[in-house]
């Protein structure tokens, strides 16, 4: 590729908002990994539809690569741009386009947040349930991108069941308007579910419909203790079978102990090794009568060993602030985050074979485990020894995450549930997906970005 | 192509099931649409995995097209077998090959019948919930081709969210096993999703894991009467704010008519333009309450002119024959078939101007109305009067269907909600999907099928 001149992209589109400081560029350039050197070429930020076809139309002219970027939150190095790419961001495009109370549908600018998207579902007597920790910085384009999973799956699903309707700009420089909020469409290759978890490596997500649904019901939350992963998995059938579960998340002693030094609240006098925040409908009496037979029954049968239930919204708070202040608690250690799923059925032998892996294999590092044991998803942090040197340590990690895989692909695992595959995970992706897969994929990459301009190296070579 | 020769194909497997004699080529040649004349070269039956690999590698050698084939019961003639291809049947396949509690997950081979599939899951205390009345025949592995929709969509949606992992063999007849159950994997293109909808031209379905659910609730029928399209779309409106619905399919009382005549008990004394069949949750007294609340809401509104409640299952059994039994009862009458969608917000302008322009354009032919309101999904069946030959008959519904096709356009709506694109639909699929749309499809198409050899001439050309 020839050296790209801004200029040209500037006489393109003037009024195309464009930064190239080096604060910019490094801000820009990275996502939550932090592992590799932002430097991308600039970055622009376009108000529109036109300006973003502008803008790929630009880059297959001047053989400019471009990196699509949303909150730039992800955990696997999907909106990193170390190569002189142009940074795509959609921050400016972040706009409710509109609301239909019979379709129940919110037309929204893809750089929306989370956060922005389910306040204005709520604004409408509705809700849109996809839910997860990063919802203030993280936005609905990269949720696309990922088919970003969370802390509502077992309930709700993924990102996937809630795009009604997709607007995209391919790597063509094509406008897709997809499925248009449809219930029913039986048209041909549903290319909407193409877009959904491609990382933005087929085209850039400009706009989405989500779908609404009604609101939660009333819901009460629990704190339960317990000694070990079988446990974890007894109590999740036991509520899941008796109560309605809107969440179940689990976490370790080591996590909890990490929340606590950050400035969480304690739950219990006596430590556990495993805990659970688990969030259950409470429309009445029985609710309330069940989930406490429910505990008396694991405390009996073993698979409890002590819980707490929210007396008030603020002690709920508290409790979820246990599971979901994990992330942010563990950042300073520069975790190397798994991300792994399975059928449920398998996580049993997995979970014995990874812990004696892991307990082998990294003698000398913390790993945290938590996750939403109801979808199959773990989340195992290994944590770098304030000592070791970053690269050493990635390299060890590489190292033990190949043994993953291998357990992984035994026991038909994904080695990425919702952080996606970008640059921290494809090594590893032959695990999951057969080498004929992923020629397929190479393929449908090509039809849809003939240049192979759209996020380049990211997700498969 | 050269004249295929089935004794190659016989020496490639000879344990492989090959029929072609005249009455099985043309039973196997054919769907519902009965409109093509069908001429396979021969019907294969394969019962495994590695048959249907085998018949692949022999057809891309010798040439020979394919068509995958399951119950037949498309009405788009998406399994039409008329150019001297291989009809590939999945009769054969049809088992169940596991069940997995802990997972909710019936891992089927792709021939099994729907029917099949809900009563194993029903054995297993769960529910498959994709329904319609052609359950008994339909396959699981047509079911995928089509993303059927059917009379659970309201509550349930489409064939897409139970699909939870999918076998197939693509056109260069390589096996890919997708998702594996997993309820989260973001790992790269979903291609399972590409299949679902595919209708046979990117390979052969052959095994899927279907996600299973809670049975559904106790539920009552309750079939209503009303005096136009703004009266059902109310009655819907209003009925899916107060119960939980299950159901809601209407029809007009030409439907009616027929069914009555073919057997169907007559509801009430005086005849109504519009009905529906509502089928609700009924847990207990409040239910019974808010169902009667509303009806009398809906005399007083005008929506509702008449109604009556199932008193016994045989009574909601026979108020469901007048919905399910439609279309049977217009077999007779040769009906060409439109399947058209829209969001349930266009409805209404949609179903004023679609009314007037069938009026104006079918002066002399009987056309009836039936289905999915909720789902915003329309059938509109025009009989062909007995003295018209069945050519003429269709250029004059394929004339009307353009304009049918540009109203669609025009409020956005799509040609197939379910029925799917086959060859019936293939000439006004560019009002629903934009050229270049269509031409990435033809793109996705060639990297899954890089001979041609997958259900040539359907879909897409």
């Amino acid at each position: 590729m020839s050296l790209p001149n801004l200029d040209t992209l500037r006489d393109a589109l003037p009024g195309l908002r464009l930064l190239s400081d080096a604060n910019d560029l490094a801000h820009y350039g990275r996502d939550w990994t932090r592992r590799w050197t932002p430097a991308p070429f600039a970055i622009a930020l376009p108000a529109s539809v036109d300006e973003v076809v502008g803008i790929v139309r630009w880059a297959r002219e001047a053989r400019v690569a471009l990196v699509p970027s949303g909150g730039r939150t992800g955990l696997s190095g999907g909106a990193v741009a170390a190569n002189g790419e142009l940074v795509v961001s959609l921050e400016r495009m972040n706009r409710v386009i509109g609301f239909d109370p019979v379709d129940r549908l919110l037309h929204v600018q893809a750089g929306i947040t989370l956060q922005a998207a389910q306040d204005a579902a709520r604004d409408h007597g509705l809700q849109y349930p996809v839910d997860f920790a990063a919802r203030g910085s993280c936005t609905i384009g990269g949720n696309i991108n990922t088919n970003a999973g969370g802390i509502r799956v077992l309930r709700y699903g993924n990102t996937r069941e809630w795009i009604a309707g997709l607007t995209v700009v391919t790597g063509a420089g094509e406008v897709l308007r997809l499925n248009n909020g449809l219930v029913k469409n039986s048209s041909g290759y549903d290319l909407r579910q193409l877009f959904i978890g491609s990382e933005g490596t087929l085209g850039i997500v400009v706009e989405a419909m989500l779908s609404l649904t009604e609101p939660p019901p009333p819901t009460q939350v629990m704190l339960l203790a317990m000694p070990d992963f079988d446990a974890v998995l007894a109590a999740f059938a036991a509520l899941r079978a008796g109560l309605r579960l809107e969440a179940f998340e689990f976490f370790t002693a080591r996590a909890l102990a990490h929340v606590v030094a950050h400035g969480g609240q304690r739950p219990f006098a006596e430590d556990y090794a495993f805990y659970a925040v688990v969030e259950y409908a409470h429309e009445g009496e029985a609710d309330e009568t069940a989930a406490l037979a429910l505990f008396e029954q694991g405390m009996t049968e073993g698979w409890a060993l002590d819980g707490v239930i929210a007396g008030s919204e603020a002690q709920a708070a508290q409790l979820w602030r246990l599971r979901e202040g994990i992330t942010e608690s563990l950042a300073s250690h520069t975790p190397y985050k798994n991300d792994v799923s399975l059928r449920i059925s398998a996580l049993p032998a997995f979970l014995h074979e990874a812990e004696a892996l892991l307990a082998a294999e990294y003698p000398h590092f913390e790993v945290v485990w938590f996750g939403h044991i109801g979808d199959g998803n773990l989340h195992i942090n290994v944590l770098k020894p304030a000592d070791l040197a970053a690269a050493d340590f990635v390299r060890d990690c590489e190292r033990v995450t190949r043994l993953l895989a291998d357990l992984l692909a035994k026991h038909g695992g994904s080695i990425s549930a919702e952080h996606g595959i970008g640059l921290v995970k494809k090594p590893y992706l032959q695990g999951t997906r057969s080498a004929e897969e992923i020629a397929l994929m190479r393929g449908i990459r090509q039809v849809l970005d003939p240049d192979g301009l759209m996020n380049p190296g990211k997700l498969i070579d």
